[in-house]
């Protein structure tokens, strides 16, 4: 059966490599304290930043969203699938995050990657160059790639190279693309610097805030409220699944530009809208972040990062210089790394091992995911079971 | 403001070709009797094949879902999100889907328009020769940009002159990709002359069934099975947000082939699991999809498909001999197309107007879709809606 041959090779090839992945599976919310594959651990690994996703509120609005707009939306955005609860969302949202320009407007998605795709292939055609830092997450790769724009790498968070980059270029539309908070080393985009080249040099600035919608800023607003930016430049994407909750995305910017994508961006118009409940469940989750409950529990987040800092430093590994709730700790081979994920694992913690291609080869890390949910109690088990791991490995 | 001025005038041009698209707001479920823009219309707009959206026993699984796994799953697939609940719909989909291959498996997505890029990228990388269907949904040719691999269009449903182009390549890779139902014609792929093509070329043959899944074959296990074909170069993608009346999507395909798109699938490794609750009532739909309240379903729809038909060819305008619950009928230029969807709208009958680039230039069209959950009644209203501007306009 040759057709299958050729990927059983390609597997087998992973296997070789320490880079085939195995999913595990969660019987409980996903969280700080979960069953997963049969035993009760303390999970490090989901993007549950505010602890919400398994919030009794957020399951209750749900399941009214459910009751009263059905399960499913029925249909694309543009063709019988937008309900009321995507158009509530979108307000919530434009007034929630969209403080960074006049006239703001939301855009609702299924997921941040489509987000993604749907910001940069509508804003991004040929004759565009697209300036993408080398640390930006897959989805803005990939949107890019699809965009079929010419593409400059700038070194990560440099923006002085990106300044020569765009004085070198002579593309008639030109978009600089970052993540704000990186996914997988929690640092944070230079962004007053970036705008300011944006304007300069006329360009779009696409920011993608999955990491920080929800936890940084005043009342979680995210990355531009915390760096209290302001410019028609500036194209926000904060997606819904990680902090916020739950899931989907939404892109906010000025009138215009929302008014384009929803025109003419191919991944917006070309699928189903998400289940009304879902973008219902959304909303209830906005005003628990924007209300004391939210405050509440960034603070106690901000905490538990100051705390793993110190901890982090402590041990012979490599800590990444973070304040966010993505605590990396780079460790060096895949099989470095797995073995200190599966001595961790041994102890009833759940800390991904992340290897290429989701971060650079030689840098395989633990991405330590912290989330309002976890006691110090929690932190203090991760402590003893690496400072054990460091003294086995000095022995 | 220059860099919002590009936009405007953007729209300016689509407003002026009869192009500019305007959403419309759902207050109930989706389906055939829905109220929208504040008034209660027939609605013959959404994918709702079974009219299953609405079902409370789906809103009551969605509540449960939630309120056994929470509102989001937290993380990727690959990294805390992925639960129970997926597992099962994977192993459902497997059972019922899966049976055109040995060792059948299922991959799950949040939407269709990702499974479809998650396949083609996994499969078909640069130095693979992808033929694609010339009517082939948008999200399948988007996987085929983001693959980079070379495209060759086939003239619709055109085995033979896929034949020959076949014939005529070298690459290494061959993937034929087709829409199963043609969304905007309803009319099927020839599916067995497609698989004895790719099995003689030793090509995959991805099919993308997003509107025969639940509807076609026994109990609705989708086109493959209608078609009662069996192949290991088969590879399926049922989306579950039409006639399943939910969202998401899977691929299935042997069991080596969904390994391969778990590890090596960028648009499935870098996105958020969907709630698990939503996987859970998708797992409820395929339940009542494979029972007797699924067949009774398929009766009735197939009842109204026979009398639109005939109801279609009484107009002056040009119905495609479609035998799926996709009902289009061609009017020609955007402005009539917009005139007649107009017309009916006042007579409180949803049925859009389709056009560029959805279909092509000179096709636009009304799509009439059909729902289990669409009366005779219903039917009559738009036969009389459709005979009255018919007079019209000879007038
Ligand atoms: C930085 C970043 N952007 C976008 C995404 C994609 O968003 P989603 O998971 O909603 O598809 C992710 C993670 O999944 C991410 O980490
Ligand atoms: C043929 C076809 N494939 C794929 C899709 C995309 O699936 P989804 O809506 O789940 O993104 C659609 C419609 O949206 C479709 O009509």
């Amino acid at each position: 059966m040759f057709i299958l041959d050729t990927l059983k090779e390609g597997l087998a090839d992973l296997d070789a490599r320490g880079l085939r992945r195995r999913r595990r599976i969660a019987d409980t919310p996903c969280g700080a304290h979960m069953r997963v594959d049969g035993r009760d651990i303390v999970g490090f690994a989901s993007n549950d930043y505010l602890g919400l996703a398994g919030h009794p509120a957020l399951a209750a609005a749900l399941a009214e969203g459910a009751a009263r707009y059905g399960a499913g939306s029925g249909g694309s955005h543009l063709l019988g699938g937008h309900s009321r609860a995507h158009e509530q969302l979108e307000d919530d949202l434009a007034e929630f995050a969209g403080g960074f320009v006049d006239a703001p407007r939301a855009l609702s998605f299924s997921t941040g990657y489509m987000a993604n795709l749907a910001a940069l292939t509508a804003l991004a055609g040929r004759g565009t160059t697209l300036f993408s830092d080398a640390l930006n997450h897959a989805s803005l790769i990939d949107g890019a790639r699809l965009a079929r724009a010419d593409v400059q790498i700038y070194p990560h968070n440099d923006a002085e190279a990106l300044a020569a980059m765009l004085e070198a270029s002579d593309a008639a539309v030109k978009v600089i693309v970052s993540d704000t908070v990186f996914s997988m080393d929690g640092d944070i985009a230079p962004l007053a610097a970036l705008l300011a080249l944006a304007e300069r040099h006329g360009a779009w600035l696409v920011v993608d805030d999955a990491h920080g919608f929800g936890v940084l800023g005043p009342q979680g607003r995210g990355a531009l409220a915390a760096a209290a930016l302001r410019s028609p430049h500036l194209v926000y994407i904060c997606t819904l699944g990680k902090a916020a909750g739950v899931a989907g995305a939404c892109v906010i910017a000025h009138e215009t530009v929302i008014e384009w994508l929803l025109q003419r961006a191919r991944p917006y118009i070309f699928t189903t809208a998400s289940p009304p409940a879902v973008a219902h469940a959304v909303s209830a989750s906005i005003k628990i972040i924007a209300g004391q409950e939210g405050d509440a529990r960034r603070a106690h987040l901000a905490t538990l990062i100051e705390r793993t800092r110190a901890m982090l430093k402590a041990t012979r590994w490599q800590p990444v210089d973070s304040h966010t709730a993505v605590q990396p700790l780079i460790i060096g081979s895949n099989e470095a790394a797995l073995a200190v994920a599966a001595r961790l694992d041994e102890a009833g913690l759940w800390v991904p091992a992340i290897r290429p291609p989701t971060v650079p080869v030689g840098t395989s890390r633990l991405r330590i995911s912290l989330s309002a949910a976890h006691s110090h109690e929690d932190l203090a088990r991760l402590e003893m079971a690496l400072a054990q791991l460091d003294e086995v490995n000095h022995a």
